[in-house]
Order: C-alpha cells, then structure tokens, then sequence
C-alpha cells in the first residue's frame, strides 16, 4: 500500500470513528507531515483521497475540516479486563443464543448473520442447485481431505487483496469458520494453555477454548485500534502464554480495524515471545473502505499466522464454508480437520468456486459493503434517537454489527427477557467475555435493509433500556434513602 | 425380538460366517433346545425361519443342513493385540488414504464410500437442487445447533428399527458421523484417558484419540462375534478406562454382527466399571438380513450410550450429516459440536427430511442391502479365484467391505505402491490399529455392481499380492540358506 493511502486509512478511520467531529479542523500538512515523517505532497494526496470519500472538506487558506453531520453518540469505552487467564464461562447463555431456529416471526438483532436477500446471491444458487442434480462421484462421496482444489485456487487468488501470498496448497477448505478457528486452537495448545484474545471477543473461540480446557486471558481493547499493545506485551512478560486469537478486521462485535502499524507490532511481539497468532478475517472482505485492509498474515514471515476465515459473513452462514491458511502448522491442522469432521461437504465448495471463477463475487462484496455502511449510518443514527443519552456506541468500519455499551449496571440479559414478548432480540454482552464481563453492553444487526419493522425494533429496544435504566436509579435511589 | 427370530439369527450368523461348511448337518433340535433353554417348538420355528432364508435345508428323517455351496476362504484370525494402552501412529498413513481426490481414474478399492449410482437416490437429489434454490432463511443461515427438527423427528423414528425409544430431543444433529464420533470422544474423555476399542478399528475414531491426546487399548476381536468379553472385562479390571468405543453391527473393517447376548454383557460390563460406551452405528441400516440387528443404545437404561451414525453410508457421504443421541451427556456434546463446527450446514438436512418424509429412505435401503449381499458373495468368489490360496477373508453380514488376511509377514503398503502404475488401490491394513498391526491384511470395498473392470482389479490385487508373498518366501529361504 503506498504511503499516501495508509495516512488516508489511519485519518480516514479516526474521523469516521468521531475522534474528530463534524466541523472539527484536521491537522494542518506540515504537523501530519512532521508527525508521519512523510513528505507535504504525501499528505496533500493523502487529503484529496479523504476527500473523494467525502471525509475531508478543504477551506481556502484554513486548511481541511471534517464535514458536517448529525452528531453522533460517544464511543464505548476502552474495556478494563483481569488481565490474568480465566476459565471461560458463559455457555448457557450462548446456548440460549444458538438454540433459537432462525425465525422471521422474530427480529433476531442479536445473531450474527449477513443479509441473504441480494440478487447477486443468485448465481451462487443457481450453480448450487445445478450441481444439486449431479449424481457423481465429486459431489456425492467423500473429497480430500483438503478440500476442493479449484476452490483454494480462488481463495487463494483472493488472499492477494489482503496481501496474502499463498498458494492453494497452503489452504484447508472448513466447515465454516468454527472449525477453522477450532483446528487451528488444538494445533498449537494443549489444555491448560494460555491464549490471549480481544476483548469483547466472540463467543465461538471463547467457547472453544473451554471445551479444550485452555483458559482466556482478555486484553483491554480500544474501540477504535484494538487491542492494547502494551498489555499484550506485559502480558506476555508475565504469562506463559501460547497463542494470541484475535479479529483485527472488522471486529465482531467492535467494529474496529486495527491500524496497519499495530498489526505489525502485534506481529513483532508475536515473533519476540514465539507465539502464534490465530487470526479470524471473516469479516475483512467487508470493510466499507476499497482497498480491504491487509491482515496481519500477510506480514508473517516465519508461518506463525494462522489465518481463519470464511463465506458465513460475505455470502452465506448456511454454506458452512471455511478455510484456514495454517502457514507452519499445516500437517498439525489437517490432522485436527480430519478427527473434527472428516472431509468438507463438497456441493458448496463445488458451487462456490464457479460463483468466483464466474466473476459473481467481487460485484455481490461491493455491494454488500455499500449496503452495511448505509445500515450502520442508519443504525447509529437510530441508536441515538431512540435510546437513552447516555448510550455509547461503536464505529464499525465494516461488518454489520453494532456494539451498544449502557451505564454500568445495566443487565443486557434482562433486557433480552423484556423485549421478549415483543418478538424482538439482542445479544447480550456477556456472551462476548470469557468472565462473562459486558453485562451492560449489547450488540445489535443491522445487515437487512432498513425498514419500518426494524426501525420500530430499535425503538422498542431503546424504550425498553431506558425503562430498565429507571429502574435501577429508582432502586438505587431506594437503597440511598433507606 | 421373539426368541425363535433370536435363536435363528445366531444360527444364521454361523452358517454365513463359514462355522458350519456346505453339506454340514445342523445341530438337532433337540441339541439347541438344551443348550439355548428353549422349546423344541422355538428351535423348529428358527429352522424354518433360516430354510426361508436359504441358510438350512431340511432332510427327511436326518435333520437340518446347510446346503451346498462354493467352499469359502477361511476366516480371519481372531486379532493378538498388546493389551495395553498405547498412543496413536499411522497418521501418515492415513492422511495420504484420505488425501487422494475421488477419481474415476483409479479403481479405489481402499475407500469406504457407498454406491451412489442407484436411481433410488435421486428424489434426495431433486430435493437438493429444488431446495438449494430457495433463497431463504431456512436454507441459507445459521440453523439450530441442534439440527433441524423435522430430520431429527425422522431420525427417531428410524432408531425405532434398532429398537432405540429416543424422541428428537434426544438426537443432535452432527457434519457427519466423523464429528458425532469426535464430540463423544471430547464431551466424555480428557487427555490421557484410556479408551478401549475394538480391534481392528475404524482409522477415524483412533486418529481422534490421538489428535486429542488419549490412549487407545485395542481389545483381540473375533471376526464373528466381534471384541472379546474376557479381555475387555480383564481390561477394565486392570486399566482406568474411561469408554468403549466399538461398531457393532456391520463391523469396519470385518463386517461382524455382534451377537445380542454380547451387546447385552457389554453394556453390563460398561455399567459395572461404571465406563460410556460409544458407539458406532453407522453401518447398522446396511445388515443383509431384516430385521435389522439391535443397537447396544436399545439396552442402555442409564444414559451411558453414545450412539453415533450417518447417511454417509447409507445415502451419500458428501452429505456429510450424521447424528448423536449421547444420552445424558447431551449438554456437553452440544458444546463439543458448537466449538467444532457451530450449527450444520442446513440445506441437506431439509432435503434430508423430505426424502425421508416422502418414503424413499427404507427402499433404498433395502435395494442397498441386496445389492451389497450379491457384491459381497462376489467378491469372496473373486478373492478365492484369484488370491494365493493361504487368503483368509471376512464373512461381513452388512456394509461393503471385505477384510483379507494374509499370512504374516505379508506389507500391504508395499502392495499398494506395487498396485499404483495399475491405477489400483487397496486400503492397507495398519491403519486399522493403533499400534500399526495388520500389515499383513487389507480393506476392499465392494459397493459398486460387479463389473469386468472392477474383477480385472481384484485379480491384478491377487497377482501382485502373489508376487509379494514369493518375493517373501525367496527372502527367507535366501536368509535360511545364508
Ligand atoms: C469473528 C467470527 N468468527 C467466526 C464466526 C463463525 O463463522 P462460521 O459461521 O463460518 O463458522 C463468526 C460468526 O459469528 C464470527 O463473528
Ligand atoms: C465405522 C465408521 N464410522 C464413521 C465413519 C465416518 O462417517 P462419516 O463420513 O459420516 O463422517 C466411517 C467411514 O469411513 C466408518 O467406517
């Protein structure tokens, strides 16, 4: 990536992030170009570029300023963990989130799926359907063990946009990102191990590491650049530490994109304690910004990446198709794919490497970024009208998911029990904590197209917090005076 | 089951398992009615029972026989096996079975995939294709983490047949039986426990053992009747086991049928150590005679059973769904599936449920179970004609696969290298056990209709195994004469 884009990322992303707010003056040419240690044109290009994206407005002899618009809530917090490995907690109620049938007599605002309504979908379904009808050898029986060769060919040749040079060979097609993320944790730990992660985190690698008997340390997070470099480094001072497992593009539920030179950081403090990192992209070809942002395998030198994936996010959770690109672990992960489940299903994977090779997916990405951009603004700008004001709330520069952090004491759960005869659901933040942590935090969806139906969701939702909010002030209050 | 249909199952077992030979006479009815503690009546019931079967024909005044036919090979030896826990190998061996495509270009006589050329398969495949064009939540999200309901209804309806009382409830929907198998492991076993399991055994169980760090104890296994009750209890006795995991009905690689007394002093043993018993169902639908023999789970009164199945054999194994009714470790394997893979891909399981639903299931089967009767007596008939007379073959009563035995000292990896330049492949026999015994036999698969091509094969396999056996004996007479 050249010099002059990366400046425009890390702008880019502080500005849509309201680091900067509508009206606010952006540092002038000369502090960012002294600050950067890029020359003036570098940042000059850089502005043009924030420009184009309708981020940056030039005023003649003031220097750039950020657009107006509507005000938006403040950010979560940066969250404060123990910051010592725990055992992970929390599976009833993430049972209680997976349990559910998908319904759509329900507003499911709390699981994690992609909108699947898009016409560019269709050829996807035609292919799937035609392969259907084959009573052959390639569809009906077993493949190999790692997957379908023409399907890596693909991933492989769309790993490049994330800076990735690998080959197929390199790939293991899964099934889903669940076992991707699975293989990859049993390759490296045993139980007992320490694994580091993202805090809030989801719930599937969490889950997983109970099930191994390995335990959770969670580090703070910042709500726009991820993860606590600082405490990751102490962390991995103090504690034998064997893997660091973390979503850097996108963050579920977070939203953020961690910025290239803490991805290369990571990286170096990776290398430094030799530890691997299991890196989860399956929402980094949803960035709303072109080019997607780089992963931070694409940085690895010595195979210490794992990189997990896959099509739930972008096309379709039902395909349950995943890949990882395990770099050193390989001959380790194909051991953990063949004892988890055998050989992949091969009709999807069949069927997905004609959707690519037809050209079908790079026009169905764009637009389905264009769409979850507009259903975050959409959603924000909800989220501010119809809940309480002290609501905070994230900036996802991708994805379709919203973090939603009320006063401590809030209790999301109960929330959840409220809104239930409304027919409307959340996801309760502590399903996003190994020490079930984020009680008073929520998560919400808004990759459908925006609606009435929806619209009135969120207000129900909002209704129903601030009724619980009074609640615990008049209970608080009662407590005080009694 | 009627003690007659009991009795004459036993009988049956016997006779097709080669114990009494053609033109043998039959013990009296009298003899059996002392020995089984039945009535005459009963035991004349069973005689009559097998005469429809073809197994026994009456001769006036002198009783039953078995009535004549061609001499079949002898059977395997009962398996010598160390009698102590041991750590997995034969991975390598494993991965590079399975990591060979499907192809049309080689005779995969090693593989374990059904036929899936009958036309009784293709209303599942129209549901498929109808289905996959569906562009719904149903088809194309995330589904329950149980499986959909309407096949796990189906699913308890056919475990009725290995008479199993479940409800839907009880049954969790798995990517195959692979990860039935895999969760079973986890949700009862922690890393150096001790399972003990039948021997030879199916390669995808053991690798899992491995893969999760658990020892393996293989009990001797009798080609007839399936592991010994003797060294298992010894084993319990001497060893802290924490399951058995065995396939008692249609046993892979040998093809047995365990008889019911055993099932029954099984699961007593299992209650007595107080150990779960996995098991492995998966060629259960797939026994020549109807009806279809009792699953250990159908004596299981305490929850300890694990019962594990698929329609990979039955149906198609690119499906890839199976199931598990864990009895009363269902929440645990619920968290061992969610971690392994998340939900199961939702599309086969709905098509699943109509094929079901609509009726094609039970004739399919029984079109299977015929074909794979007639596939089985040929391929005896071809291993007698062209393998060096010392061949020791199985007498499989279901499935599709044939063991074969040669005499000690016999490579069936070497075979296989010598089998390749033929476009030829054979399943070597070490990848059956733990500790890499069975060298000395191979697999071979005869589901697909006997054709020129496929017995041109079997007899190159006999050919090249010839050549190896002299090459063997020309060694050691070398050596001898040294
Ligand atoms: C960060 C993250 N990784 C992985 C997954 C699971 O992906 P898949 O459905 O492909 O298993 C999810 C889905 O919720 C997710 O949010
Ligand atoms: C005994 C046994 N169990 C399980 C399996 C795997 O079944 P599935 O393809 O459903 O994972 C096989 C297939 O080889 C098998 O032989």
């Amino acid at each position: 990536m050249t010099l002059y884009v990366n400046l425009a990322e890390l702008l880019g992303a502080r500005i849509e992030q309201g680091l900067y707010r509508p009206g606010d003056r952006l540092p002038s040419v000369r502090a960012l170009s002294l600050e950067h240690g890029v020359s003036l044109s570098t940042v000059q290009q850089a502005y043009r570029h924030l420009e184009d994206r309708g981020l940056a407005t030039p005023r003649p002899k003031s220097g750039y300023f950020v657009p107006p618009g509507r005000d938006k809530p403040a950010l979560p917090r940066i969250s404060r963990t123990a910051q010592r490995p725990v055992e992970v907690s929390q599976w009833d109620q993430v049972l209680e989130q997976i349990g559910m049938q998908p319904n759509n007599d329900f507003i499911q605002l709390g699981r994690g799926r992609p909108d699947i309504d898009s016409p560019t979908l269709r050829p996807l379904l035609r292919s799937l359907s035609r392969l259907s009808r084959k009573q052959d050898l390639q569809t009906l029986t077993y493949g190999s063990i790692r997957g379908d060769q023409r399907l890596r060919e693909q991933i492989a040749r769309l790993l490049l946009d994330s800076g990735c040079q690998v080959t197929f060979e390199d790939i293991v097609i899964t099934t889903g990102c669940h076992e991707a993320l699975s293989a990859a944790i049993r390759a490296i730990c045993a139980p007992g191990d320490i694994v580091a992660v993202d805090s809030p985190s989801f719930h599937g690698v969490m889950q997983a590491l109970k099930g191994f008997g390995m335990k959770a340390l969670e580090l703070p997070t910042d709500p726009l650049t991820g993860i606590s470099l600082d405490a990751l480094e102490l962390a991995l001072e103090q504690w034998p530490i064997k893997a660091i497992q973390l979503t850097p593009n996108c963050n579920n539920p977070l939203g953020y994109i961690m910025p290239e030179a803490n991805k290369r950081a990571l990286l170096a403090l990776a290398q430094r304690y030799d530890v691997a990192i299991i890196e989860d992209d399956v929402y980094g070809e949803l960035a709303y910004n072109y080019p997607r942002p780089r992963s931070i395998k694409s940085y690895d030198e010595d195979g210490r990446v794992l990189l997990c994936s896959s099509f739930s996010k972008t096309l379709a959770p039902g395909l349950r198709v995943g890949w990882i690109a395990p770099g050193r672990y390989l001959d380790r992960v194909l051991h953990m794919k063949y004892m988890g489940t055998g050989t992949t299903a091969q009709l999807p994977q069949l069927a997905l490497a004609e959707y690519i090779e037809g050209g079908h997916y790079e026009p169905h990405l764009r637009r389905m970024r264009m769409q979850y951009a507009r259903g975050r603004d959409q959603m924000i700008d909800w989220v501010s009208r119809y809940f309480p004001a002290q609501t905070r709330v994230s900036r996802p520069l991708g994805s379709f998911m919203l973090w939603v952090e009320m006063p401590e004491g809030f209790d999301s759960q109960r929330l959840n029990r409220e809104l239930a005869p409304y027919k409307i659901q959340i996801a309760p933040g502590s399903i996003f904590s190994a020490a079930g942590k984020y009680r008073n935090c929520l998560r919400m969806n808004y990759a459908a197209k925006p609606s009435a139906a929806i619209e009135a969701a969120v207000r129900q939702v909002g209704a129903s917090v601030a009724r619980l909010l009074e609640d615990n002030h008049a209970r608080d209050t009662a407590m005080h005076t009694d």
